[in-house]
């Protein structure tokens, strides 16, 4: 508290979600005066409307619970760990957590305007942006509030809905739709793209489209709401069917996507920033002197781990400005926990055709059902997708579909963070009957196709390696 | 079959279990005019009395199904995949499945029994021998052989049993003690030794007794089964409270330990072989021109993994004798499917204390209840213990026990395998909220003990490196 009296510090962390609070305890435990302001809860979305209320409430799904112990068990996790992260927030040395909502008046100076409308001026030498996203909104005539749920309020629930219509198909609406089926709702999905999980390989969405069906949830897609009828309950959904009417309806969950949270006093700081997000370095840098920003605001992905790792980057940044840079931006895994469930690490395909010929490119598929611990657990949809550089045997890209595919993919990122090519793996010894013995294949597939063929391998390589990836098809 | 009329073939492997049919099926896809010899089922102790029964039991238990259906599941992916690989072998071009008792008449020569009676003359260039091992047996008095079950015989029960007795606490006792009691039995364990598993780490050790004492499992450690009394179902075992009785025990279950299935016709080679194993190179060549080992009749580990890893290295080296070795032998996981589950890698505390001066060397520990996945699903035991050289951040062994340690463990194989410093997995981001995440607060633990301290990490370093480790403290 030191600091409190004039109003300086040396940091002030905007928003006390994950990546905040990573570098207003990472800097305040070194040492360093911080405040960290926030206008709601500590915790940010993740703790309480995201990943640790979601992941509780699938596990609580998965282990067979019922739906009104396990939206309570829930809700009592949440509120431990919000009131965890609360007090120890509080017991932190160094920080001084501030309510009230923050506006920049200049890139160094803030405002901050409690709840019951008084306002402190605070100065700092550095300022670090993590005010993070909300749910994007879509209007739905007739439809009553008290009958839309987003990822803020659907945690609130004490029983399933009866018939839960999702908008959408990204990540929260893949693991909100598995989940409530389990716990009994009937669960319905309208979505505007052509798959469910766009952001994944379409092998991945075909995986999980054939799991939706096999559990009865409804995937409409290419689909937009209409309108909601309140007689009847029914939800009347635009698809290129024409219109189609959704009977008995009690909630509706829009998981359309998020919205950065960027208050417009921030053109005070001169920090560029668009609908993309915030412009930063990969230190977190903006263009702004002394200003930071991480997660969600910036225009890297929306996820938890991806704050946390910028926050310990812009840490090193203020902490240790004179320490050499640890090199480029790490890779920035993806999961998504659903059933199964999806991961991805590394280059998406797209990205890999518009930098490499496609010639230069070997895809290698493992399907978890031809391997043993597949059998044994049987496992329907699952399978390891990588694509390697021909004869150098780096890999590029993996996604990884199935059980503990969010576990088995930092494998694959330590694999493709230190360039460790597919003939080193094959080296390596996978505990038997388990899932990641689908990487031994993964290297053995590689070896059987490569080994054999080495010369025209090489050759392909040679004549590729330079080449030019093919023109990008018009969109049909 | 082309050559069976003369009797000879490129390689013969003596034994069809999983390690004879890597190799086999590895030569024979390679063009080699390949035999193999087995006396019982294709699929060895694996396909049959092993890892693949064991995974499907274990995981029809954790899904919740009954006991009868759970077993009969289990015989029935067992049966399929027995038929599955047998035809598999039979339409395997260049390979020639024998039914029958190899004996060795000299290095390159065998003499094969059929179940008639019936002999034949074999020969080959190289002969692998790959015959597995078989439970120890133990006497006790009293004790019905139909009471009695091994590994060869338990899973042909059609109901868990009420009360089941398991000898030993070896990876077989833990996983059936565990799967059993899902399944409704009760379960006694009764071990010599001072703690269960104890070829793990202690912490592994204590993190398991909790959950057996959790689930209600008695663990009668420093104990041997005396006597069996058929009236009352009484199983009597000594232990160091005297002799105790245990009522009602309908099924006695012995996992003791292995013993090496090593015909005594092996000495008409010349390969040299003790009660640890045949011994052999890194490359499973026996003292004698042409006779290979591998599984479970060498010295290494008799994880199915380890016979499949030595196998593609005796395909190596039969089939490419040219090819430049690809080095030291790799490192062997262990894993343990109990709950939790257990798996390690690298070197062992006492292997590490045999080497190393102990200030040399920084142990780091992490529980999985403080990491948040493991608060979302509630789990109490489990954690990841890492010892690492100071300074240099190389890990030397690894040790995971948690939900997922099997998969979890191929992580750090990959890293102690390539040298990987904590340093480097420090700039690894791992999926948000995973088990994984675990790694990076080892790694977060690492910089935060290790940068802040620099110049004594050094001076440590550089005093300790050269060092002498302790000398052996003497036993009790």
């Amino acid at each position: 508290m030191k600091n409190i009296s004039n109003g300086h510090f040396e940091t002030i962390v905007i928003g006390a979600g994950s990546g905040g609070l990573t570098v207003a305890i990472g800097l305040a435990n070194l040492g360093r005066e911080v405040a960290l302001v926030e206008a709601r809860h500590v915790g940010g979305d993740c703790t309480n409307v995201g990943c640790i209320p979601s992941k509780t409430l699938i596990h609580q799904a998965r282990s067979g619970v019922g739906g009104a112990q396990a939206l309570a068990e829930t809700q009592h996790k949440r509120n431990h760990l919000r009131d965890e992260e609360t007090s120890s927030v509080g017991a932190t040395k160094h920080l001084t957590l501030i309510h009230g909502w923050a506006r920049f008046l200049a890139p160094r100076r803030l405002e901050v305007q409690a709840e019951d409308g008084a306002r402190q001026l605070l100065t700092a030498d550095s300022i670090v942006v993590a005010t993070g996203s909300r749910p994007r909104m879509v209007d739905i005539p007739g439809l009553p509030a008290e009958r839309m749920l987003t990822n803020e309020t659907v945690f609130e629930l004490v029983q399933p809905p009866r018939h839960l219509a999702i908008i959408g198909s990204g990540v929260i609406a893949m693991e909100l739709a598995f989940a409530f089926q389990r716990l009994g709702s009937q669960v319905s999905l309208v979505t505007r793209s052509s798959r469910v999980l766009e952001q994944a390989i379409p092998e991945a969405s075909e995986a999980l489209a054939a799991s939706l069906a096999e559990r009865g949830i409804a995937v409409h897609t290419r689909a937009t709401p209409d309108r909601y009828d309140q007689v009847g309950a029914t939800l009347h959904i635009q698809s290129n069917q024409g219109l189609l009417a959704m009977a008995g309806v009690d909630y509706v969950l829009l998981a359309v996507g998020r919205e950065r949270h960027i208050d417009q006093s921030l053109t005070q700081t001169g920090a560029r920033w668009s609908e993309q997000g915030i412009e930063t370095d990969s230190y977190g840098k903006t263009t702004a002197d002394g200003v930071y920003a991480i997660g969600d605001v910036t225009r890297t992905s929306t996820y938890t781990h991806s704050a946390n790792a910028q926050g310990r980057r812009v840490v090193q940044r203020i902490a240790f400005p004179l320490l050499p840079a640890f090199g480029r931006e790490p890779l920035f895994p993806n999961a998504t926990f659903s059933e199964p469930e999806v991961a991805q690490v590394g280059m998406m395909p797209d990205a890999i055709a518009r930098q490499y010929h496609p010639q230069l490119i070997q895809r290698i598929r493992v399907e978890f059902k031809d391997i043993d611990r597949g059998y044994t657990d049987g496992v329907r949809h699952g399978f390891i997708i990588i694509d390697a550089v021909r004869l150098t045997g780096r890999i590029l890209g993996a996604t990884v579909v199935g059980p503990h595919a969010s576990e088995l993919i930092s494998f694959f990122n330590l694999a493709i963070s230190e360039r460790i090519s597919l003939y080193r793996i094959y080296r390596l010894v996978f505990p038997y009957p388990t899932y990641s013995s689908g990487i031994a294949k993964v290297a053995d597939t590689w070896m059987r196709t490569t080994l054999p063929n080495i010369v025209g391998e090489l050759k392909a390589y040679l004549r590729y390696r330079l080449a030019r990836p093919l023109p990008e098809q018009s969109a049909g």
